[in-house]
């Protein structure tokens, strides 16, 4: 169940992160660079802030073999096209990637007993890969201004962290559903956090 | 002591990002993440590059929640609007930041026995938060161009460095104050580097 | 010999990366922090991953010290005016550099039996120090658009990876011919990677 939901993370990331790329008319390594660090940036980040060496993306490669094919298979214009990256769906299955890596982020740390620490890695491994897509494709990075993104993992990741306590397998669940929640409604509603000006 | 002028740093370096946060439009969200990341992106890249695992900074949170609490009150418009930051105090408070930062990073390596490496820590703790601060904010690092910043902090790790083998509290105050004059100076008489044309 | 060849990478690398300090207008700081950066920056995120605490790049200032010297010796105006980053000869050297930082990147790794890690940590080390030069110069990773560039490191990191069995000595000379072999060809045909559009 976790792998197919963490599958489905890299999916979606990948889509966003190939995107971007093909928008900003890179080739066709720029792109799948890019779908790969957006896929799998966030949890590299987190291992090496707690020391897991090499870092789970090298271990397991099967999240970064899915997220190169998907991002060939983005490159093809006649499928690239077809995506909408405004619609319902994409940011479905986006808000499903964004809480399953927060949630994965979160257990990842839990062992150090830290609960700043626990909510930062959910956070990280959940908009990471978005910080360096955006820094890769010389962009402001959208998690700075958009709708509640980063503050639904935050949300997802605090309550996470509050229920490991009781059960690991209901504080993943609650705290993923929170942030797929926050982000579908943040979507739908246009919710925006006050900016400076 | 050195607490204190640890919590004057992070302040000053916290106002630092949580400005360019503000000056380039971002919501709320975007502001503290960047007076975060100035106030402890430093010493965060130099805990990586010394297996210091998980970072000072998520074992010891009063720095990023000071950082945090500085950015939101930086965010209220009225507080902003009042903050010159090229005055005087802004830059004698971020000076203290840059040295008191400067001489922590060698402290922290000094047990590898490594100049080079010592030197390399005080001015990445000195001046990384500031670089990331840069990225994220979409604009040339300032370290790159702004009158002597990151010399000030080189000049200051080097001294420290090198005063280590007689005595820490002497080392670290001399490394500090060395960066605070240097930096006051170059502030007041406008010094820069020759650049390339 | 291998010392000899990362010394001419170095070289290399530190040529490239203060050119693009200069072109930007940086300071004399700048500019040797960018070809010190292009130099070392690869080696640095690859022994992160792993790992090797310090990187090695402090362990073994030797290479860091010439990649400052070459910094500035570049922003010295009547030599910089004489290098043309166009042409075949800093072309070359840049590839012996691409090579041989692939090659050293697969055989640090080369003891985690981990092929997709062996290949990555090749081309992270020959690529990444010209990702992060091309960031904090606030430009598009070249990488992504660059003729094959990247590419001729991944090849180049495979096919080492794949002949380590056999032999070290074998695997990274076929691996670092084969980048400057892609790399010389490339630039001569102008080979391009088809573009998004």
């Amino acid at each position: 169940m976790r792998l197919i939901l963490e599958i489905i993370g890299t999916i979606a990331f990948a889509v966003s992160g190939a995107m971007v790329g093909a928008k900003a008319k890179m080739d066709i390594f720029g792109v799948t660079v890019l779908g790969l660090t957006t896929a799998v940036g966030g949890g590299i980040i987190r291992d090496l802030l707690i020391g897991v060496i090499p870092p789970v993306a090298f271990q397991m490669p099967v999240y970064a073999l899915v997220a190169i094919a998907v991002s060939l298979i983005v490159f093809i214009p006649a499928i690239r096209n077809r995506i909408d990256t405004d619609s319902f769906v994409i940011n479905l299955v986006d808000a499903v990637g964004l809480g399953v890596f927060t949630v994965t982020g979160v257990q990842t740390g839990a062992a150090f007993n830290n609960a700043f620490l626990s909510i930062f890695l959910g956070a990280v491994t959940g908009v990471g890969g978005g910080v360096l897509r955006d820094i890769f494709a010389m962009r402001q990075p959208v998690i700075f201004v958009k709708r509640v993104y980063a503050l639904a993992s935050l949300a997802g990741a605090a309550l996470c962290t509050a229920l490991m306590p009781v059960s690991d397998n209901i504080a993943m669940l609650a705290g993923a559903v929170t942030v797929v929640v926050i982000r579908v409604l943040a979507a739908k509603h246009r919710w925006n956090l006050p900016k400076a000006n």
